[in-house]
């Protein structure tokens, strides 16, 4: 029981309202203000009916709605525990916030291993201009027009045909804006309170966040080499009863790992068994710069309409441009365009256009192109180094693609969030391990350094104050 | 109880999942797939451990947990009933379909009553090419960069300046991706599952949907000639704990009706007894047209942080271009921050940038002027055929601004929904009252008409089609 017991005598009861909705109300609120902690156990019944001058059962029926509503779970013969929202992380609060202060100005004298600002962006602006002009010439005030929630049509075919081979269903593509909005509608649209999700351990903290704000109960499974801990997974999915699993099938986010062809179509088979969907997050497969990655989602191999593909264009094409699309089984098309019309009604018209006729023009090709010679250069000079100095001081598993590389501490000497402060006083910017665990007690002794802001001076200049950092705490 | 007890005989227990998780999942599973109705009856826990022989405390954890997770309610001495997430309302689909359906190519020749169509945009194309080409040149790369979630600071500092006099604490705007992506923002930041929320009677379906969706518990109050019932809706705040009031101050969609300002001033005290917060979504204010409406909105009068406010400018600025924004107290500023990055992360940074450049130069307050002219030549036509020729077919009440007129039959011959499809017939479109109601009986006699697509010689030619349609129905 907590001391926070005295409280309930500030309670008054209104005349009309039950009086086991106000106590729950009650309750409700000093949780949301936290006078009541995450995991803190409730008062016995027969306590606070004692406290509270009322009959026992309407304390039952108070807690009976607090665990409805999900401000309380019950342990099995111990009572009654209060369950916060979602879990106060402060360091994440305190590492946002690191990101958020850093003034334009002072971008280009630091080292933004995070990859989470932007001070630079490999887009020739000019063709921009360019699109953004022909469009509005072409189309007059229809460019400003949205027809539809679903999508401009236009730039649905273009996807078809330029990244599906005209395989797909186009009834079946949902343009979002961007590819956090695409796993908040999914969540919306095919998530319930309490259902059972599985994610990779470790994984994105964005997606974390809407399943917990969902109110969905998220098991983790490690992730391993060539893909998710099957055995650990086929485990949870024999006890639970798994509604969808969500994954980034390249270069995943913060491991780098890809999976291999054999666990994408174990995963398909268990999906069919196990009867869940798997939310497939591909945000980076364009980086690609080792032959022995091969380009096949999952979506590629469904054949049983098991696989929800949300594809971000953020990264590859422009961070300040919301843009993305969804591919939807049938089962899912109706609740998944709802939700998208509740979301936001539907995504920027003119800038649907834009990315329409970039792909058209294949400018869109070239501009990949353009990329993969430059960040596989950053990628080399980054492994390089890393293999090179930091041999005894961090392991890490190649990601043969994408920005990231997602570093283990050799030793326990220091913990990344500690090595995060010591190095921000320097002026380098990394993302500790902590970022992607549900459990503040993960992920201490790795991070992850990206080099989607850095050039080759950066790199340089940033990992040669990390091996000092390092080295120093080894001393 | 059903006829699809037999159904149930299809359940295969797996060994290793709890009975009454499974029992959950699978009466989920018939709800979802309407197999079992909304609010129908579920079987007795006695029958149903009876078909599935199990012990019967199984399925009062399996009626339980379909409770907890909305799926379910409970009426006293009458046993348990199936809840559908959201109702099925088939002629809500029928009327998007309808709008949807609708090919580019024969909008000039239909009358478009219900503004939910684009054709018509008056808004000049080429300012906005200027603004978008200055801007790309003024900021180069930054003009795709968004630095934060909550927007870019400028456009904040404009809002603040231009709209409020720089009253407002910058922190407490919010940039938002349209009035919808503010309602859903709103709803995922401060509404909880089963919370208790009012709504005025009749109101945007768009706002229920969502509502609906985080699956609150929506109270319905009558709307008077000077904003809501206030009797009826202090029965209900005594009865009820109340969470929020979602409301339209000015031009409520649809009936058009503006608060007075006394019952501003109440509900705001209300709010401080009661303890509830009041959303006010403020889309068409700028459209005035008489000089009795005063703009008061409540948030103005807002002395105890009570009110969020929501500012759309899909109608008076660009359809396409999802741009409007947040002011919200700050008790919940980092709640409804966080709640718009796990929804999109950030609002495009481009238009945020041209809007904030379109306002400073006031080229804002030019347009604004000239929609007024426009708009208002159109209320004043369409207001003058409805009191000459309709003044036995119909009532309303004068909106005195907006861009909508709410109409009610005179007498029961025809219901609005059967008047749409015979109008659909003849190519005018009209909004039938249905849609604006969580149950499907309410709203037979009404309808809105609206001239947001329809200039003069549309509306001359829609109202007397109209015409013609409920004086055949009269004979």
């Amino acid at each position: 029981m907590g001391n926070y017991i005295n409280l309930f005598e500030e309670i008054k009861f209104k005349e009309e309202v039950p009086k086991y909705i106000q106590i729950s109300n009650f309750i409700k609120n000093l949780i949301e203000k936290k006078a009541i902690k995450d995991k803190e156990k409730l008062p016995t019944i027969r306590e606070l009916s004692k406290v509270l001058g009322v009959n026992s059962i309407t304390i039952v029926n108070a807690y009976k709605r607090l665990k409805a509503e999900g401000y309380a779970y019950q342990k099995v013969g111990s009572g009654t525990y209060a369950k916060v929202k979602e879990l106060p992380n402060v360091f994440r609060k305190e590492y946002s916030n690191t990101l958020k202060k850093l003034r334009i100005d002072e971008l280009p004298n630091i080292v933004d291993f995070t990859g989470e600002t932007n001070i630079e962006v490999l887009f020739p602006i000019k063709d921009l201009k360019e699109i953004i002009d022909k469009v509005l010439e072409r189309d007059g005030v229809n460019a400003l027009i949205s027809n539809n929630s679903y999508g401009y049509k236009n730039l649905i075919t273009t996807i078809n045909s330029a990244f599906w081979d005209n395989q797909l269903n186009e009834e079946d593509i949902l343009i979002v804006s961007g590819a956090q909005q695409g796993i908040d509608i999914v969540s919306k649209g095919i998530l319930n309170i309490n259902d059972n999700i599985v994610v990779e351990k470790p994984t994105y903290g964005g997606a974390l966040s809407v399943f917990k704000w969902k109110k969905a109960n998220i098991f983790e499974v490690p992730i391993k080499e060539d893909g998710l801990d099957l055995d650990k997974f086929e485990k949870i999915l024999q006890k639970n009863n798994i509604r969808c699993f969500y994954t980034m099938s390249y270069f995943q986010n913060p491991t780098g790992i890809s999976y291999s062809l054999e666990k994408k179509k174990r995963i398909l088979e268990l999906a069919e068994i196990y009867d869940f969907y798997i939310i497939e997050d591909d945000y980076l497969s364009e980086l690609i710069y080792e032959k022995s990655i091969e380009y096949i989602p999952f979506k590629w191999l469904d054949r049983n309409e098991r696989v929800i593909y949300i594809k971000s264009f953020s990264k590859i094409f422009l961070p300040g441009i919301r843009l993305g699309y969804l591919v939807t089984p049938e089962i899912f098309r109706e609740s998944l365009q709802n939700s998208k019309f509740n979301t936001d009604i539907t995504t920027s018209s003119l800038m649907q256009r834009a990315l329409d006729l970039y792909i058209y023009e294949n400018k869109w090709k070239q501009n990949i192109k353009n990329l993969n010679v430059e960040y596989s250069k950053r990628y080399k000079i980054m492994q390089k180094i890393l293999d090179r100095d930091f041999k005894d001081l961090i392991s890490y598993i190649d990601p043969k693609g994408g920005l990231n590389f997602y570093l283990t501490l050799r030793d326990g000497k220091i913990t990344s969030k500690e090595l995060f402060f010591r190095l921000r006083k320097k002026g380098v910017y990394i993302t500790p391990g902590i970022m992607f665990f549900t459990s503040q007690n993960d992920g201490q002794n790795t991070f992850r350094i990206g080099f989607y802001q850095t050039d080759e001076n950066k790199i340089i200049k940033g990992l040669n104050i990390l091996r000092e950092e390092l080295i120093e705490c080894h001393i």
